[in-house]
């Protein structure tokens, strides 16, 4: 997305060529080879960019610029996607930045239009108020609806001279609208599909914390703290999602562990710390069952108590044995324990905690990781 | 789909014209339309039948019909959707029940072939071994491939009468093919997300299981038992799913009671009754925070204990005002916990169990129900 001086010549309209070289076929099979790539697109922008590079090299219009309503309330609609040329306006700046906002008569407009709007000469419509000020001069406008009728979406183009918008031009620019409408609803839904499931895997930790009161939070800490290592760590989307998983899931096998054990106030004696010991095959064998978690989930679940010097349990396990996933999230949950009061123990301070877990490095925890932590909790704690 | 008797006469090729009255834009409109809706569409059937028809009348082609693989060892690709014509032999009739064998020339053929591949007359190539039996005389197929590369699927079409495929139609059906692949990739997609949502729900149900082994197999039991009853009622895939989520977390609330309580041997005395009763407010509350469950699953978990006349807990509610699922489900429940063994009780005989549900009836139970649950039982039992 460039921007355009509203006073430089206008060299685009010129340089448009409607009579497209290839056959109708061939030009149907393209726009077609586009559409379905943006059907099948994992993101917007990537879905939306090779679609909207196409409505400009077909149509006189210099730029266009996808918005969709942020938030609950939508009050705004933000810039979501744009391809060519944006008038380089103040006001242009602001929308880019902040958003258009829902109250403006373009909108409000579309709230009631069953399908695309053509204005030739934005000066003529008091539809288009303020996007002379803006630097347009030609405007199209689609809305894009969910499965309800309700706006939330627009597909806006434009020129920076005054354009009638022709037959084919209008035909084009409601494809791609159309296009735009069918990709957003998609991704709305497996959107919402995502965070079904993550609540799920959430809920399914948190179950634990519902029996043992003390460890209430415990999930969600441990879990924001690997995933700041992940961030630093520079972890893929999948890497940092099978981390977050195994973090949600790490003591599931508690569920097994009778209250007389996980619940006692004071020390184990040596056969409960066998059944409080259990907890992590039970819990790597019932993740198990959960046939769609990654390998790096189900390693935080067996290996989180592994130990660097191999001291840890169940497997004895040590160094580069244990997976980085689980060294990286025996760091958080240790560090959370730590700082945190149980029934037989005080919470630490921070400045305490940060330097048992220093003086481990190499023992309990892998060195490497150490002061990669040591700068997440600095960072979460200042 | 019909069929065709080889010893008729052709009439289709007679009436195919080639040469649409529609403008090349208004064409490719037409055609972007049916690749969009085919994109979005829930199901493979539904999204591709209209895509096929578009091929059937767009080339020479009678009949067309997709395979795929079924199965993990992939030995058979069964039809998941055809339109047009097929031929009426013995031998298609065999395909269209049992499928097309993984081993038949061409889908070895086409297991290495990156694009489609074109057979004007199928006595003139090996490929197309065992098709002239089938009544076939020319034949286009494609390879529906995963995203590894891998042969899942093949798209066929096919005339009566030996044809040139003309460049026109090849275009046309490497377009077709190409949004089949798309479709089923993204339908694979989704179907291991809803798989992977649903062992999550699940696991949430059974992690409950994990610490009262009484009670091993009683989520799964009374889901089965709340499936039949929905199938029984005609309820819809959004209603069946909505039960059988209620169905897993009806007893999540559980994960509080203690150990001293829910693995109690012996009658409850009145405290301890009032806090396994709490279970119920208890499981709402954590359903809640499934922001995605509908409130069907969750009037499930609310209200499973309630009585159609007014005596059950924790609100007392009676007749219809208990939700449709929840007076389905206490059926399921209180039949589940009368044929299993309990510490306090011996399973009972399926026909004493049922003879109590027919006498809560009205009672404990929806009197319009319990002859619909009887019927459910007795045909699982039978």
């Amino acid at each position: 997305m460039t921007t355009h001086d509203p006073s430089a010549p206008d060299v685009h309209e010129a340089a448009f060529n409607p009579a497209a070289p290839a056959s109708p076929l061939e030009r149907a099979r393209s726009l077609l080879h586009l559409t379905r790539q943006a059907m099948a697109a994992p993101d917007l922008q990537g879905g939306l960019l090779p679609v909207m590079e196409a409505l400009l090299s077909g149509t006189a219009a210099v730029g266009t610029a996808y918005f969709e309503a942020s938030g609950d309330q939508a009050l705004v609609y933000q810039v979501r996607a744009a391809a060519g040329e944006m008038p380089s306006t103040a006001g242009m700046a602001a929308i880019a930045a902040h958003g258009l906002p829902a109250n403006v008569p373009l909108l409000r407009v579309l709230q009631e239009a069953p399908e695309a709007l053509f204005y030739g000469d934005v000066h003529a419509s008091p539809d288009t108020q303020g996007f002379v000020e803006l630097g347009v001069a030609s405007l199209a406008a689609a809305p894009v609806q969910d499965t309800q009728g309700e706006l939330f979406g627009a597909l806006l183009m434009h020129t920076f001279r005054p354009h009638a918008w022709t037959h084919d031009e209008r035909q084009l620019f409601g494809m791609v609208a159309d296009t735009v409408a069918s990709l957003t609803c998609r991704l709305r839904a497996e959107e919402h599909m995502r965070a079904a499931q993550e609540s799920s895997l959430r809920a399914l930790g948190l179950a634990l914390e519902a029996r043992d009161g003390e460890s209430l939070g415990h999930t969600d800490r441990v879990t924001a703290l690997a995933l700041k290592m992940a961030g630093r760590l520079a972890f893929t989307p999948q890497e940092t999602c099978a981390l977050r998983w195994g973090a949600y899931l790490h003591d599931i096998g508690k569920i097994a562990v009778p209250d007389a054990v996980l619940l006692k106030r004071g020390p184990l004696d040596a056969d409960e710390w066998e059944v409080m010991k259990g907890h992590v095959v039970a819990g790597s064998s019932f993740a198990t069952t959960l046939a769609f978690l990654p390998d790096a989930s189900l390693a935080v679940i067996a290996q989180h108590h592994e130990r660097w010097d191999g001291s840890g349990y169940p497997w004895g396990m040590s160094g580069d044995e244990i997976s980085l996933g689980a060294r990286i999230f025996a760091l958080c949950d240790v560090y959370d324990a730590l700082v945190s009061e149980r029934p037989y123990k005080e919470a630490w301070r921070p400045e305490d905690a940060l330097a048992e877990v220093q003086a481990q490095a190499g023992r309990q925890f892998d060195p490497a990781l150490v002061p990669v932590f040591v700068t997440v909790v600095n960072e979460q704690e200042g």
